[in-house]
């Protein structure tokens, strides 16, 4: 039962960047493109205005007939009204903004001030010709792009296929499932489409789950210790290749990685629920981040923060190390996750990964910290 | 047509922070429950763990009878196999781990290494007693609140009813609606329910659209101006309070905030693209932020970094300022939102919110940027 030296996280991780590159592009509908990942760089059709616009809401003119215009001579022109955005009528050059202006009855306005031609006018192709980039390959879309897109007529964008997650938890007998929901989360917050199914936890169960259906990646929870009751190995290497048992992570150190046939990559994730939880994030979240023409890293922003009191970590194993905001660049550690299980994580405002050949960090140090959502 | 000075942004967000509470509670099952805000803190029904639990996969023992053991005295002991997590079996006080252990036949196991009482055990009630907050009010749950809270047994969790947020979009004639998708996009990041319809642009057209079915908040889109054809503040004056209307926001300086009735919020957010973004992101999305129990400031991680070129803006507005990073801290200003529209922020990393008072940052100065996600 001497388990040979487990594999580096760098090691790990090569290997998922390896396994895992962005999926096919697909046609999605630019209304509900919203945080997908753009496949290629979408460009104009058209110069975009597509016409020389009014700037602001107010009046159109030809400029040279405003020459002259003041308070003391107020000249009456056509009322000719547009809004900021309409497509400047014929034969008018510049726009009197709506408070420079006054109504003067019978179609006409009364102008106070002279415009020179292009006043107020938002020039054809001022924006963009056509041809030229929207938004980049690999973009991440949002609310600005989906209004820019939309603005520019282009109805359909192509974006990178959602990858597909198959979770298989394998509790063990008796015991109630308590990862699948949690890791169901995060593989939808990684942008993955999650089908979440319970096997039975023997190898041919856990075997039968790795095959049945479809999917990109699919990750197996529990059964990957030592113990007389942990399949998820033998079962991975029946069904197709386990390519890494063992990874030096604390927690977490039981994770696999392999694949089935060529296009279905595995991640087997322990069974505790920290352990789960952090080989999620490192590992199997990288592998679907990437999949899905996402950044791999983890998807939390990093902030370089002072450590209030010293973390400690012995060598040997990357290591998650939750933290609490003391103060609005200061960090303190909690309980580890050994001693507290999630309710660190949970209670923390974010965390920082010890690097394998670090025994951690003094007190008053500056330290790179994930920091939680809303923390 | 002379208009009154703008209210302040900051007068506008008072208005709204005024006006927008969390709504009230209701049961989410916490399967289902990421992304949403807890309505009060969540306490553990019972001890974290329940009872004294492996700490560790390996064989449980009591301690006293592995006292003497070593390699040259390994002692033949029953072999009890536990996995972590797993209560620890009747009778047994201690954990010998898989890998300090070789099974001996017959069920048994040779012990080479004693263990103290308690060693690789995680005592009933070491994460948390009775009564112990797990999660805290206003908490948005996310993937490690799903897993403590399954594994302590709480199916169902107190959660902020999410937002009810219709979009009353009301193009000009004849013009396609450019805003709807980009301003769903924006409330349903912001935990919004949308509902996106499309209003006849009259008076009595966005009337209508005010009153029809149920919604916490209504956005009006379009009609804000002071035009011929701009009828948002005064249909909103005839169905219910037109509280404030223009803002010395730049873009988006002729938003509007009212309500109809007790219950619903409105906030009508100009036409062009780029005010009614901007506009939606001050003070529509923090009104629906604040309504779904979230933190009201706007979502983007905000980073402290040097401008590369100087910012400029006019006095008398909050000016929008997109950027983009050009070293790892450091940024330099695209076109404006006015000479560009949304292709600066579509192209950018970022922006700067220059407060109404400010002509804006000198080159090599310190500004708080937004960044967008994935920049």
């Amino acid at each position: 039962m001497i388990a040979p030296p487990p594999a580096t996280a760098d090691t790990a991780i090569a290997w998922i960047d390896h396994a895992a590159s962005p999926l096919d592009s697909e046609p999605v509908s630019t209304d509900a493109s919203a945080g997908r990942i753009l496949a290629d760089a979408v460009r104009a059709d058209a110069a975009i205005p597509l016409a020389d616009c009014a700037a602001v809401d107010g009046f159109a003119v030809r400029a040279a007939e405003t020459v002259g215009a003041s308070p003391y001579n107020p000249l009456a022109l056509p009322l000719i009204a547009v809004a900021a955005g309409e497509p400047m009528p014929v034969q008018t050059d510049a726009v009197v903004a709506l408070e420079m202006a006054e109504p003067a009855g019978a179609g006409m306005f009364e102008c106070v001030e002279p415009v020179a031609p292009g006043d107020n006018v938002w020039p054809a192709g001022s924006v963009a010709m056509p041809g030229a980039v929207l938004a980049v390959k690999g973009a991440r879309l949002d609310p600005r792009h989906i209004g820019l897109l939309i603005g520019a007529g282009i109805s359909v964008v192509p974006a990178v296929r959602r990858p597909r997650v198959r979770i298989v938890t394998a509790p063990p007998h008796r015991v109630r499932d308590r990862n699948g929901a949690m890791i169901r989360a995060a593989a939808a917050r990684d942008g993955g489409l999650v089908e979440l199914t319970v096997a039975d936890r023997t190898r041919a169960g856990i075997a039968h789950s790795l095959t049945a259906g479809q999917a990109d990646i699919v990750l197996v929870i529990g059964g990957t210790g030592p113990g007389a009751d942990d399949h998820a190995a033998d079962a991975l290497r029946s069904a197709g290749e386990l390519a890494l048992h063992g990874v030096a992570l604390r927690p977490g150190g039981t994770v696999g990685l392999g694949r089935i046939g060529r296009a279905t990559l595995v991640v087997l994730l322990p069974g505790p629920p920290p352990g789960c939880l952090f080989g999620y994030e490192v590992l199997a979240g990288r592998a679907i981040r990437r999949l899905g023409g996402r950044h791999p890293r983890l998807p939390h922003p990093l902030r370089a923060m002072t450590v209030a009191r010293k973390i400690v970590s012995a060598i040997g194993a990357s290591e998650f190390c939750p933290v609490r905001r003391v103060a609005d660049d200061t960090v303190e550690p909690l309980p580890s996750f050994a001693a507290a299980g999630l309710m660190s994580a949970a209670a923390g405002d974010g965390f920082v990964i010890v690097p394998a050949t670090s025994e951690g960090y003094p007190e008053g140090s500056t330290v790179t910290v994930h920091l939680y959502e809303g923390s």
